[in-house]
């Protein structure tokens, strides 16, 4: 459900009605069946809402919506778009016993609403999103953040930093750590046997032999190369004001991007409305939305579904070709 | 016609017979009649090439194609693909020449054809290219280099340096240049009254109140203010993964970027082949196509015209609109 108070609820009422969602999972909901009634209400879903303990309780199958909560609280006092230390420790409840169930193999795959750094702050949660959380708990040292979509799928070697830190940040094992992460990923939950990945150079023109930087010779070839020697369909350094437009064009399966904007603003391009964020290296497959809590529109029953709908779909896409690849690999 | 010995000619002859050019322009060639018969053979272009010394001895309007050679040589001494000091000298000469009768009055726009500068270092010219050729002739200081198609525009704060560079690069007046040469040419070559320019951040989600870094507050947003303060309709900093796309959407006539690759990245993923190169702030307008001399491919025929065409219909359209604009401004 990600934040009680945020759009999360609303944004999950309208999936779960989506045509798209039912036909492809049987949804469970980590959160709250009060504050998931109040969401349904505000954009008239129509959801039989049952509330368990826990998922081993859940009655899969019937006209009714099965919420998990592990987070008992007193729904009533919370108000939309104001987060507090209840709903900050409630947001990572829900995640954590989502994690729990799909480890055990309860659940196949984790779909994240929006939550909100300073809301777990105030329940005094020290991670600063989803993502570490989920490392954490399924002690993951290796992960990656992944922008899919149906026309190209972008992972990054650096997220949240500084331009000016981009350089330094930079390492050949690192990089070479997220080409091997987008390369299983492509395998395992996109189902591509021989996936192609295109590596972006740092500078303008993939530094132009040197011209323009040297990162690419010194940092990022390197890591193409070992990546290379263990089988893996890597090239590049690519020129980085091209190489997103040829892989949308079906050169490459994938691009690794090495800083934020690099890749999220070709991406962005295409696949505004659809693009759904996977990360890439956890044991359980893991979606999320593209947006935050919106606080400032949340309670008002407008707030757009389409991406938590992607995130669904995606997740549950993911969770098949797993399923195909273990029998796969098991005959 | 840029270099003799790369496809110029021959992407020039495509273009000189597609209706696209033919119906918005009476084109004039600076370069070689020799070279050009050649090209038009090498594509089976029907031309008939007449050969002046000054464009004061064309006679518009025949069935012919004029060239402007004020660089006679043995033209059957060059071989495709071979640069040489003689074809160095020639692309200059070309420039020269169309830059003297730009600013004369006697042609109304220049599309540049593809120059290489190596071979301008074997001529021992010491310019970089086309651009600072005619930033030297016009006595230009402030100029830019703008990527445009119908769909979004983007000028650029910086252009060839290594990103360990930008960041240093960056300074509120120059920035503040860049919006302002964007404002005019929107104006005076694009036709739009009232230009709204949108400025990007250089941090991911530009900068997120400091937490990535602090060049939004620094640099960037005294640039704007002061653009705002001299009546320029500039916004931002904007986060640089979404106001393309919102541009593209006609949010924004035009993104000014920070650096080559925040720009380029999202405008190829749209204008792959029709986007065209333009200079703002020299006293002539100047188009160009966005590639290079492509010497592997030069002499074959194979070579795409699409650039060549986009940069002359849109240099066309600049001096329409310059036309109307000085018109305006006259009565």
């Amino acid at each position: 459900m990600g934040d009680p108070v945020g759009i999360g609820p609303e944004i999950i009422s309208k999936a779960l009605c989506d045509p798209r969602v039912t036909a492809c999972c049987l949804p469970v909901v980590y959160g709250d069946a009060e504050r998931l009634r109040s969401g349904a209400r505000l954009c008239d879903a129509d959801l039989c809402v049952e509330q368990v303990a826990s998922i081993r309780d859940a009655r899969h199958g019937g006209p009714h919506v099965t919420v998990v909560n592990p987070h008992p609280m007193d729904a009533s006092a919370l108000s939309w778009g104001q987060p507090c230390a209840e709903s900050g420790a409630a947001m990572a409840a829900y995640l954590e016993a989502a994690i729990d169930d799909a480890l055990d193999g309860r659940v196949a795959a984790i779909a994240t609403g929006p939550i909100n750094k300073h809301a777990l702050k105030m329940a005094r949660i020290h991670f600063n999103g989803h993502t570490e959380i989920l490392a954490c708990k399924t002690g993951t040292r290796h992960y990656a953040m992944m922008l899919a979509g149906a026309r190209l799928k972008v992972a990054l070697a650096t997220i949240h930093m500084p331009i000016h830190q981009v350089p330094d940040a930079l390492c050949a094992p690192d990089i070479a750590t997220v080409i091997t992460l987008t390369n299983e990923a492509l395998k395992t939950r996109f189902g591509l046997a021989s996936p192609r990945i295109a590596v972006a150079g740092l500078n303008p023109h993939a530094g132009e032999s040197g011209l323009f930087g040297d990162e690419e010779e010194r940092i990022i070839a390197p890591a193409i190369d070992a990546c290379l020697a263990r089988g893996i369909l890597a090239s590049g350094p690519h020129p980085p004001d091209t190489v997103f437009y040829r892989a949308s064009r079906g050169a490459y399966d994938a691009v690794v991007a090495m800083y934020h904007d690099q890749g999220l603003g070709p991406f962005k391009m295409i696949h505004f409305d659809d693009g759904v964020n996977t990360t890439l290296g956890l044991p359980v497959i893991r979606t999320s939305v593209d947006h935050g809590t919106a606080y400032d529109i949340a309670g008002r029953g407008i707030a757009s579904a389409e991406s938590m709908i992607s995130a669904v779909t995606m997740a549950a896409s993911q969770a098949a070709w797993r399923h195909r690849h273990r029998d796969g690999r098991d005959r």
